[in-house]
């Protein structure tokens, strides 16, 4: 039997259910966060809770203790009896249950936290071989950042990559290419390592920041840049990240192929390096 | 004792719950209408259940039943002995219930129909003294022809003017006036009346339609075009319009006093012009 959580209970999934006067539910008023169990550990969920904090800041929804997310995790893996598999833990917050007005409800509700976990399918697994992903004008918000429940604009802007068999759809704004859907996106050109800046047009992925340090460790040039969708071409690498695929080489972009259509050296050495980190957490 | 509506069945409200997993929550993937109940009818249901096509159309949702929003609609009114009152029945449709995924879950979910209904309250009513609105470069999505639940920049920028005691946030994209976080907004500059093209920027609002149908048929010469920012001190009239508050003369801008402050000849001819409709429909 699943088990997930809701306001502080542990109960049978299907035993979980919200009112749909939830501001989730009527105005995506809400954010969340994904973190990654490897069968022992969940990784940097330290930086996942410095986001969340953030995310509900920027949204002002008042959950007075974030630092529970830990714990929440830990206690579904458990109840789940996932503690030896790979699993992903989906917690999401919002601003709680009023009648419908676009103002903050008054009095404030209490926020709804929800969370559920489930064992990863091979999907959500590194793609060793690369993926091909397509490009797309960014037709989403311009607070991209805040790691939002809104994501009508993602799941479009995906959905249409994968009816064509794609594994990501990144977005251009402005002319640069500023992010996947629900990745980040670097670049290897001439040897340096580029990937967009921290703005508001992308998420600051904990992945991605984890990818930029183990770069600089390894001796590699970084430059957080935005690439212009015309530099696609003089690309010799490109991978994207996130949570539960971690590095995934992409080998073609919008039809272009990157470099001779292989995952490169600097792709593959980083994610030699980011499984050696994860080998040396499970000590 | 309030009757709401979910999937086929009228029940209490607080009795109405759904998953946590439908997508409406997970990633805000669905669409709403809301409709006004004039003690008697409801005025253009027509338009609302069209454009309610037009949005499930654009997500993809297969509801393979829209047209039967105004039996719900009408059905909800009579439970909750609303027949005599000035009520707003809201409709939210959903791609529905499923593990969490970017893409579009398959097998495809029955859709989450849900609808509410409530008594207007006085905020909701028409302001014939006229409002002060605010000025904010459009932080939405570029799809806001959709009336879709990704609704959470409109609230967070609802949410500014309503801390400043203002009663709507005008949206600027491109130098250009769009339109309000949920009204359409219109401006007269020297007899003429102006708002912004059906485009991807703006909603197709049913009282923006019929109140270019009025200003048609009154003789007024209209234009849909977009007015710039530095236009507003050129204005001589302003007003914003939704189904629930109909038209709202607006007075203020961005801080720049529109005319005198006061409503205007126009703004006041559409209202009365509006009422006569309404009227003419109680028969």
């Amino acid at each position: 039997m699943e088990i997930s959580y809701l306001n502080g209970h542990f109960l049978p999934r299907e035993e979980i259910k919200i009112s749909p006067d939830d501001r989730g539910f009527l105005f995506a008023d809400g954010v969340y966060e994904v973190v990654k169990w490897y069968a022992g550990f969940f990784f940097d969920m330290e930086s996942h809770v410095t986001r969340l904090k953030r995310s509900l800041s920027e949204l002002k929804i008042n959950w007075n203790n974030p630092d529970l997310f830990p714990s929440i995790a830990h206690d579904l893996i458990r109840a789940n009896k996932l503690e030896d598999s790979y699993s992903l833990v989906y917690l999401q917050v919002t601003r709680g249950v009023a009648r419908r007005t676009h103002y903050f409800p008054s009095p404030e509700p209490e926020p709804t936290i929800y969370a559920v976990t489930w064992e990863i399918s091979p999907e959500a697994m590194p793609h060793p071989d690369g993926v091909k992903v397509m490009i797309k004008e960014d037709i989403r918000w311009s607070r991209c950042d805040i790691k939002s429940v809104s994501l009508l604009a993602n799941t479009l802007s995906f959905q249409e990559a994968h009816e064509k068999g794609l594994k990501e759809c990144i977005f251009i704004r402005n002319g640069s290419l500023t992010e996947g859907s629900h990745s980040n996106i670097f670049f290897v050109i001439d040897g340096t390592l580029y990937t967009h800046p921290e703005s508001n047009y992308v998420l600051s992925g904990v992945t991605r920041r984890n990818i930029l340090s183990i770069a600089k460790n390894a001796g590699i040039k970084v430059r957080e840049e935005a690439v212009p969708e015309n530099m696609i071409s003089s690309c010799q690498e490109a991978f994207i990240t996130n949570t539960s695929a971690e590095i995934s080489p992409v080998t073609e972009i919008g039809g272009i192929i990157i470099g001779d259509g292989n995952p490169g050296p600097v792709s593959r050495l980083l994610r030699e390096k980011f499984d050696e980190v994860i080998r040396s957490l499970r000590g």
